[in-house]
């Protein structure tokens, strides 16, 4: 039997103890086969920007291996869809591993890097059960011990892979402004598990408060919705769930309907801040019919459970153990018990950007390209640190989605040091060198294209890339939509239709393509799936 | 804020504390007002017998409400088609609240009968983390109290309801004949959730076995499936696993192909023994090109982890324990190592009708009919039991559904001595004296037809039910089916579109009859998803 593997010993700067005795498939040594004369890029993540990239590397040039926790790409505009039936999950899912796909996969996480021997260690993450949940939660390094005790413990999961270049695209996650209960309580949209559980929730609200036992005050709690967050995704999906509730509920459940309330808080003074004042007017006017915009909140607390109700005694208590109470406070305090509340603002780094990236290392001059505006620069094997934005903590990288470096001598110098060679940053974790670029799809799919464009020409350093807006937009519940785009802008039905048709375009796959109608459709026609598994 | 609610006292016979001080809502009120002069029909179950019955009983003269602790049917035939992603999911459901429905629903399952008051007690299940799961682990009774105690610790989600006429159409779980493992390992094949455990832990198998670091004896082990059951649903299961091998991942993980291994097992010593000979004989020999079916084999035990196997160390440990073991005696013992074992053959008791239904209860004389053809009957204020099938615990039934009693004094006498008035039981939990017609859905419907004819036309008396088969069939992968009939069998491609066009012709909104086909060419096309959350 043992003659079927090879020990297969990796050549990451780890003590050989980590790796004494252990006997591996030779499908890595399969990888290295064939890989031929090809570089090896290694792209972290399976979003916007790695999964666009990935498709669009030379596979004749480039051995491509994507690593990702998810096996799947999720075309984000259309989850809000997706957590009230108005779509099906997987019409917003693209698998990574396709019939045609050119590069391997890997599902893992990165979890250390050397840059100086150009290896990554990667722990796979198959039957990782926080999957598909990308909430604050879901793939948070919890475990506060050292990176060796760390590996020690785990080690059956663990191995390291060498790169010719690296692409980092891990994302980001949503930022709860450390307001206590938000992480544990908050419903996110940031993947499918998120839209799912928002699925599950609102029917189990209806449900619940459909109970003949359920007293009429816990139904106006039950089918209280919050969303925290006016921008775009807060807005589509509050117009998403007035359709649900005036499609379908209403006609489900027609002794509820008069119960049902839905109210989006932010902490500014206006919703939509990218639209211009006239389309954004136009959303909150349009939305205020079903939906109640309350500006100027803050979130002081969410916490689970319903507040105290006058006249429902612990008969209810599992039911008031569902809900959920959100305090909130402008000029004076209040509380309202809440069916859920969808967390819908700001992003936060990822933990791997935040923790494995965070400490200062040595690497060869042959890793390090020092900028010549430097005049006392360090010796390329100093210490180094990756640059970060120090507002959002993203890597910070140049025109070329290059990774900046500073040297950790010089902490409190802004201006960076060097540039690693062959590693790249793009995506909702990276930001260019002075520019303010928004953490969108847009930004992060040009980019992607951007990139493979110039390494599979081999011309990285001809032009630098800036970023063309297309335009932005947002659905706002009962067929209408804001568009705005340097020509001018678009509200209303046509609106609605450019938003459905150009989702419809940069859809993916032709499967999705055929599908995405045929729900549209059917579900206009029947009304949305309410079953609830 | 209590004048919103009324204080409504149920008149089941529990002791008055289990009630004192609780505030219902009006809802139960409502229900009442709503009845007006109709009777009340309570039909528990929304399977093929019960979702039936409630569809087709009139509204005009029966208020009928459907408890069940599933807010969906299940058509079962394409759960097999939903479990490898042939289909989507959503596609073999039918909400049981719909715009069309006319009937009221509550997600509770019943705890309690009392057939002498025709009350019910229902406790609500909307927030059950099992539900969808109808393996036998879902729902189980495991708290082994006394009902009164258990009422107490849960009263918040219990109430009760009086019925005019009772159904009970609960269903059965899987059998597991006590074999160790089975009922915490096994996976099965009976509602949604059952499919949906088993399209994730097949892809998960395929991406453990797929990661650089897996030795190749635990790829084997990984991609060895087991089907427990040589009847229709196996085979089919086992077709529906061959297909997705051969079409996707075959070609989504090329170097994973040569270690995939499907095996039946039965311990009978033929499949499908409702089909005649040259039929399964011609399934045999079709789905031998992939599937290993091993007759006469008993299963001992199903526990948790792949057996140790020479040459992996400690270094998998954790893919280890993501796998099961299968012992297995056919003439002398063996053990294998599987990704998964599902489980279909036989059916056990609902817990419903093995522990509330077993208890003996007196009941005045206007609930139960004494048979005429008993000479001594006992006083109608006697201790009756229901009459349960001596091997399957089913409840036995008169030809009218009707469900019979015997004495509690006379225990051994297998005459039935009573019927109880206006109490029917249909579907798997239900069997008629003295026939042996079979669990499936075919005569679950037939039942519900005869019955809901009956009762609209207030006839129930005139001619009992008889079951006409309209034939047997099943799918047994690559496009090809066996179908049995009265007038001639058939086998082959033909046999698949008959197969295909039956169930899309069953499927019974319009909504299915437009997605299923969609499916079946969508993947047919581009083969199917593979998107694992």
């Amino acid at each position: 039997m043992a003659l079927l593997f090879c020990t297969f010993r990796p050549s990451v700067a780890l003590p050989s103890r980590f790796f004494a005795g252990q006997r591996r498939s030779i499908t890595i040594k399969q990888l290295e086969a064939a890989k031929n004369d090809r570089e090896r890029v290694v792209i972290l993540g399976s979003g916007w920007a790695g999964y666009n990239l990935a498709r669009s590397l030379n596979p004749k040039k480039f051995q491509t291996v994507v690593i990702s926790p998810r096996s799947y790409f999720v075309f984000t505009p259309l989850l809000a869809s997706t957590s009230v039936g108005t779509l099906e999950f997987r019409t917003a899912l693209e698998p990574v591993r396709s019939r045609g796909s050119k590069y391997e996969y890997i599902q893992g996480r990165a979890d250390a890097v050397d840059f100086g021997k150009k290896e990554i260690m990667v722990r796979e993450t198959v039957r990782d059960p926080n999957q598909g949940l990308l909430g604050v939660r879901a793939g948070e390094v919890k475990d506060e011990r050292p990176l060796e005790m760390r590996i020690e413990a785990s080690r059956g999961s663990l191995f390291s892979m060498h790169y010719d270049k690296l692409v980092i695209s891990v994302g980001s996650y949503s930022q709860t402004f450390g307001i206590p209960g938000v992480k544990e309580n908050a419903f996110f949209l940031k993947d499918v598990q998120d839209a799912r559980k928002i699925r599950n929730k609102l029917l189990s609200c209806f449900e619940t408060a459909a109970l003949p036992t359920t007293p009429v005050a816990l139904k106006k709690q039950l089918l209280n919705f919050a969303i925290v967050g006016g921008g775009p995704t807060g807005i589509e999906f509050s117009g998403e769930l007035k359709d649900i509730f005036e499609d379908d509920m209403s006609r489900l459940y027609p002794q509820l309907a008069e119960h049902v309330k839905i109210t989006v808080y932010d902490v500014a003074d206006k919703i939509l801040p990218m639209f211009d004042e006239k389309l954004a007017g136009y959303a909150l006017e349009h939305i205020a019919k079903g939906v109640t915009v309350k500006t100027s909140h803050r979130i002081k607390e969410l916490r689970r459970g319903f507040p105290n109700i006058e006249g429902v005694g612990d008969f209810h208590d599992d039911v008031k153990a569902s809900g959920f109470t959100l305090s909130l406070e402008n000029g004076h305090q209040s509380e309202v018990g809440c069916g859920f509340v969808v967390w819908s603002t700001g992003l936060m780094s990822n933990p791997f950007v935040a923790k494995a990236l965070s400490s200062s290392f040595t690497a060869p001059a042959s890793c390090v390209r020092l900028l010549s505006n430097i005049d006392d620069s360090p010796e390329s094997s100093a210490d180094w640190e990756v640059q970060k934005h120090p507002r959002t903590g993203s890597i910070v990288t140049d025109d070329y989605l290059r990774v900046q470096l500073g040297s950790s001598a010089s902490h409190s110098e802004p201006q960076p040091a060097a540039i690693l060679r062959d590693v790249f940053a793009l995506g909702d974790c990276a930001v260019i060198d002075g520019t303010q670029y928004p953490s969108t799809a847009q930004v992060a799919a040009q980019k992607a294209k951007w990139l493979a464009k110039k390494l599979n020409k081999g011309d990285i350093n001809t032009q630098g890339f800036s970023f063309m807006s297309q335009g932005i937009m947002a659905y706002i519940g009962r067929m209408n939509a804001i568009v705005q785009m340097d020509k001018g802008s678009l509200s209303g039905r046509a609106a609605w239709m450019m938003w459905r048709g150009a989702y419809l375009v940069k859809s993916i796959s032709w499967r999705n393509r055929l599908l995405i109608p045929m729900y549209w459709t059917i579900n206009w026609i029947f009304g949305r799936d309410i079953s609830r598994f």
